[in-house]
């Protein structure tokens, strides 16, 4: 495949981190890699699997004549590293990252003066495992992976990290950074949060001690998300505040509707509302 | 095993009756199970693969001379069926059935006249897939079986139920049909109708067509119970539907204390309820 970077600095060799180095170096993409964080060991274990060429703790070192440098870190570590990243990178330096997401690293480039250069992309893919120690070159294979550009951005530039994800084997879409932020606000950050509010609901109704002895699969499912990271959803709900309020007023829009025809005792009415939710899910399949 | 019942008449040969049965007889503690139900092909079913002794369409030839009658039927058509069970049973045959909703049928008991010889009982197993065909006597084994006096059960007649559900695997506990009710909203209907809106949100919420690219492993375990059966859930609402409001009262009242948080920036309120979640989520594991 064509390369797409001579010279590629991952910043952050965490799982997406270096499972995106990993990968673009198999497929060739990737002439030469840098790996760059803040753990030693970390960076060494990217570095012993072969991920990456060369790593280092100094940004500044590992930015000297890149020409792709893909931020790699949190959402909130991403924007507030990018301003040193555009300084240090030449204008036909591309940027981009993964973060999960898109409105305020897309700004950041926009205030950064490199809209023109900056990409986001969020590849929606990841698992419960950290770390380059679990790094996976197939991760994003079969998955999508979102591209949003800034209203800027050179079409050359979103050219090369669509087929940047193209080549890790991922189908990409390409949309503005608000709609990706309001699109995963009902598609991934309503169901953490309804997830987390059923866990939280279930603690405060056990009266006698007997919940947790008639839990079952159903609860569990439904519950799993509530055992996420605490740290990173945390950030997220700041950083897509706006976005996921919204979401949570569409969700209580139809739950109030379910709650009323519940109470007043309107079979026609639930069942209509419990057989929108069941083609809905059944579109999607397993 | 000491057999519990030299004539058991099963009510229902489905997935959970036929289990039933098949697992009380390889247990030794049904001598002979009749089977009944309506549709032949099922009790054709039931009776080839070793579940029941011998079936019948009619109900009122299978419980001649039963000592123990278990209703394997929707809940609301054992609700239906018992004054016709009651009337055509002796005082000394014992009634329990194996409903997701308990006070209805245990009023019915009382009802009926028939409390003092009326178990309610419910299994906490099942499977998406349902019929005599699909019966497997380790259903109910390693499962919480919930048995539900009514205020005048014989205290032997508890005690043969509950020997049964030993005898088949499952762990006991008994508890009164209302906190059963109050608790099953909360462990098992509230995640159903949380599933079923978050799916129907997504509907409402696909303004460019995008929604569906942009749902990952999250979204799917979130709502996968959307996709039960709509009419065994309508049916499940009605007769459980104050404790149900209850519980989605419950479920409201951390939303919105979650929604103001998110919405006031307030970090701290946000990470305690994320908290709460995660640490509930964890303690019933995987």
């Amino acid at each position: 495949m064509k390369v797409l970077a001579e010279k590629a600095v991952v910043v952050g060799t965490g799982l997406i981190g270096a499972s995106l180095a990993s990968a673009a170096k198999q497929a060739g993409v990737f002439a030469r890699v840098s790996g760059v964080g803040r753990s030693e060991a970390n960076l060494q274990a990217a570095l012993s699997a072969g991920h990456v060429d060369v790593v280092t703790t100094r940004l500044d070192e590992a930015l000297d004549g890149a020409d792709l440098v893909v931020l790699a870190v949190p959402v909130d570590t991403a924007v507030a590293l990018l301003p040193e990243v555009v300084e240090a990178t030449g204008e036909s330096c591309l940027l981009t990252d993964v973060g999960s997401v898109k409105t305020p690293i897309c700004e950041a480039a926009v205030a950064a003066g490199a809209a023109a250069r900056f990409v986001g992309a969020h590849p929606m893919a990841g698992g419960t495992d950290s770390g380059a120690v679990h790094a996976d070159p197939d991760l994003f294979r079969g998955r999508v992976a979102v591209v949003t550009p800034t209203p800027e951005t050179d079409a050359a530039g979103i050219e090369v990290v669509e087929r940047l994800w193209q080549a890790l084997g991922s189908r990409v879409v390409t949309m503005g950074s608000r709609e990706h932020d309001a699109t995963v606000a009902v598609t991934s950050h309503l169901p953490q949060l309804l997830a987390t509010c059923l866990a939280e609901t279930a603690t405060r109704c056990d009266d006698r001690g007997h919940l947790e002895e008639l839990i079952a699969g159903g609860f569990r499912d439904t519950s799993r998300l509530a055992a996420s990271d605490v740290a990173m959803w945390a950030s997220i709900v700041d950083l897509n505040s706006e976005a996921i309020v919204e979401a949570m007023d569409a969700f209580t829009a139809g739950w109030e509707r379910l709650r009323a025809a519940i109470e007043a005792g309107d079979a026609a009415a639930v069942e209509s509302i419990l057989t929108a939710g069941c083609s809905m899910r059944e579109s999607i399949g397993k």
